[in-house]
């Protein structure tokens, strides 16, 4: 149980990185993932006009708000009433009361985001780890999801929940059209809830591409999550909200939600539901904005892409969000020379040696004793919010002077790492 | 295990009200625990400051916010360092983190807030309910709590946690500092650890009156909670912060706190933390706003006293907070000839024949049988936000009209109610 109260250590890594900056250590930080974004003016004009919402409400959120969020599930594929939507402070204690409100095992990708494992633990779930496939991050592996549900069962465990994160933290891809449609097949068959944790859906980095959510094959067994924190740099506003089905089980469902939520958090608060209101009903400024941002995170993580593979890495090319997740198993032997022989020395190696703060495979479920990180490439965009607004709003990002300057820095930090 | 995932009953109460209200029917809401007062001016300037505050930030809140909850502390006696705090999206998230970060049952004062033991629940702790004595509410009984662990221990029981409201949900009353003491010196005897839940400490209906917190007798074993929901009627904006002792266990407690926080709240919204810092540091125009909110509570609630006491109830005399706990059993035989025989019974008649709305005693954990409910009396303020500035600047409320009126259609019904 020690994880379960450990602090996240995407969060910790962040603050040891704060830590040693207020040291005067020159760092290029790509461990947090954050969207490092400054917020718009409409945005913030939202927030003050939102300041008389001091009631309680509902803890779903108010009318409007629930009816915003239905429409942003509508116009992508999936039509949603106001009373199938649930807004919290963020999609964080969504994930949360969905584990406690379920039963069974939770089957996570292998490697994930950090914080799903210690939330089943905290929610009293068991987790059934299934390796990720080539094509993409995100999904367990369909060709090997099957055995590992017999052998779980074989084992005594029961697995229930199959979680997915599309696009993906932390491998910055998601799966085919295909790969989706296979995985909600076993879940029909294994009678699995799917979570569609969709958090990064609003950032691809290719024009017109689209993510495939199970909620399309799967309605009646699919849970979609999401949340303002990537796509519009809103993490530090912590505004999160939900699609449960149209079902007699999903009201179900819903209602537990939103009964762990009574006890929990109460609702999100008056000012960020006005913010997303706005937010959700996505007029042009938030539309375009939401394009200029997808651009710039596609943009910068091709770059990062780049200075991995060139160094030596395999690495899958990022699609959507903003990481890379390099693989350094090719020049093993040149990384056991200088003693790096597992993620855990790995990341140490690259924030003490060279100034790189990336977070080790080992903090996401990936096995111990591999070569792979997660970098965020969203930290690049800046130090000043005058920086990343030029980031923005330039139709080349990574030539800027600001941009271009971190990563020479990156691309020596791993020409060193594996020279 | 029902309870934990039903929404909690007076945040569904309020929504029934707004139902019932949305259908036209007249009503006197008394039944829901919220301030009902505007948000002044310079609350909302700070507020809008806080909006470039998007980035996610550390997980207890960020310095300047620690340290004005540190000197909110100390000014009232308990000298705090701003490692000691911890800022939340409200105290409902800091309490749930307690009892899961704890081991052991919670020992609740009967009656008590709804939550607290659905949370305990969820959580996984045990609980303990002891009478609250003829003195206040928020706390049990001295005189019973010994052999009440003695009890529980040999009934296979572990009690661990000691949970007081001071001044209390529901009898908007608090015990006198003897009466704390001698709490303080059991739970040194049976090695309890006290969280005390102070969130309507600042609303205190006499002049110079002071509550006494456990934490100025065992600091070491106590863990004050609070948050600006109540005494700057912020519910809706969910600010909560709590003081851990400045122990190697406190330290101790705080970071699974912190490490629960991490995988369900990640933070208090950066713009929430703004004004925080600016509330918590308690200018002026705070003190003179808090002094006049207690005022009007004290007020409206010694009012409602005097309508419930005169209508045949016993009640205690309300000194801190904004509610009344009547106990209608002195006219027993009188409710009976009405079918009125327990406090659900009691609720309901209330609601549905005389349109008044309040809690009853079997949601706050008081025995089923009983004709005891919980009137907030917080909303009786006006029904606009005109009303409610007046109501609070007037140093007479209960003479305004408004309020005038909202007390005679109560005391109305409440005679009704024992004719």
């Amino acid at each position: 149980m020690t994880a379960v109260f450990a602090t996240s250590p995407n969060l910790a890594l962040d603050e040891a990185v704060n830590r040693l900056r207020s040291e005067g250590r020159s760092l290029v930080h790509l461990g947090f993932g954050e969207s490092q974004l400054p917020v718009p003016d409409f945005l913030t004009a939202r927030l003050s006009a939102g300041a008389q919402r001091n009631a309680y409400g509902p803890i779903a959120g108010a009318e409007d708000v629930r009816a915003a969020a239905a429409g942003y599930f509508t116009r992508r594929g999936l039509a949603t009433y106001a009373a199938q939507t649930v807004l919290a402070p963020g999609s964080k204690p969504i994930l949360f009361a969905l584990m406690a409100a379920l039963e069974g095992s939770v089957i996570l990708p292998k490697p994930c985001w950090v914080t799903y494992e210690p939330q089943a633990r905290l929610a009293g779930r068991g987790v059934l780890e299934v390796p990720i496939p080539a094509e993409s991050g995100g999904v367990p592996d369909p060709d090997r999801l099957p055995e590992a549900i017999r052998a779980h069962r074989a084992a005594g465990g029961d697995p229930r929940i199959l979680l997915l994160t599309l696009p993906d933290n932390p491998t910055g891809t998601y799966p085919s059209r295909a790969v989706v449609r296979r995985l909600c097949e076993i879940a029909e068959e294994e009678d699995l809830l799917i979570i569609s944790d969709e958090i990064y859906r609003d950032i691809l980095h290719e024009d017109g591409a689209a993510v495939t959510s199970p909620a399309e094959f799967v309605p009646d067994r699919t849970v979609v999550t999401s949340g303002l924190s990537k796509s519009l740099a809103l993490g530090g506003w912590r505004i999160g909200f939900a699609r449960f089905p149209d079902t007699e089980k999903g009201r179900w469902l819903r209602a537990r939600v939103l009964g762990v939520g009574s006890e929990i958090w109460s609702t999100l608060a008056g000012p960020m539901q006005e913010v997303a209101v706005h937010a959700l009903s996505e007029p042009d400024e938030v539309v375009a904005h939401l394009s200029a941002s997808a651009r710039l995170h596609g943009s910068v993580a091709a770059a990062v892409h780049t200075i991995v593979t060139e160094a030596g890495a395999v690495c899958r090319k990022p699609t959507g969000g903003f990481y890379v997740y390099p693989d350094f198993e090719p020049v093993r032997a040149v990384l056991a020379a200088k003693s790096v022989t597992d993620s855990a020395s790995l990341q140490e190696f690259l924030i003490e040696r060279l100034g790189v703060a990336v977070l080790g495979g080992h903090h996401l479920g990936d096995v111990p004793g591999c070569l792979r990180f997660r970098a965020a490439t969203s930290m690049l965009y800046g130090g000043t919010p005058a920086e990343r607004w030029a980031a923005l709003r330039d139709p080349d990002p990574v030539r800027l002077p600001h941009v271009a300057n971190q990563l020479n820095t990156l691309r020596d930090a791993f020409l060193r790492l594996t020279a």
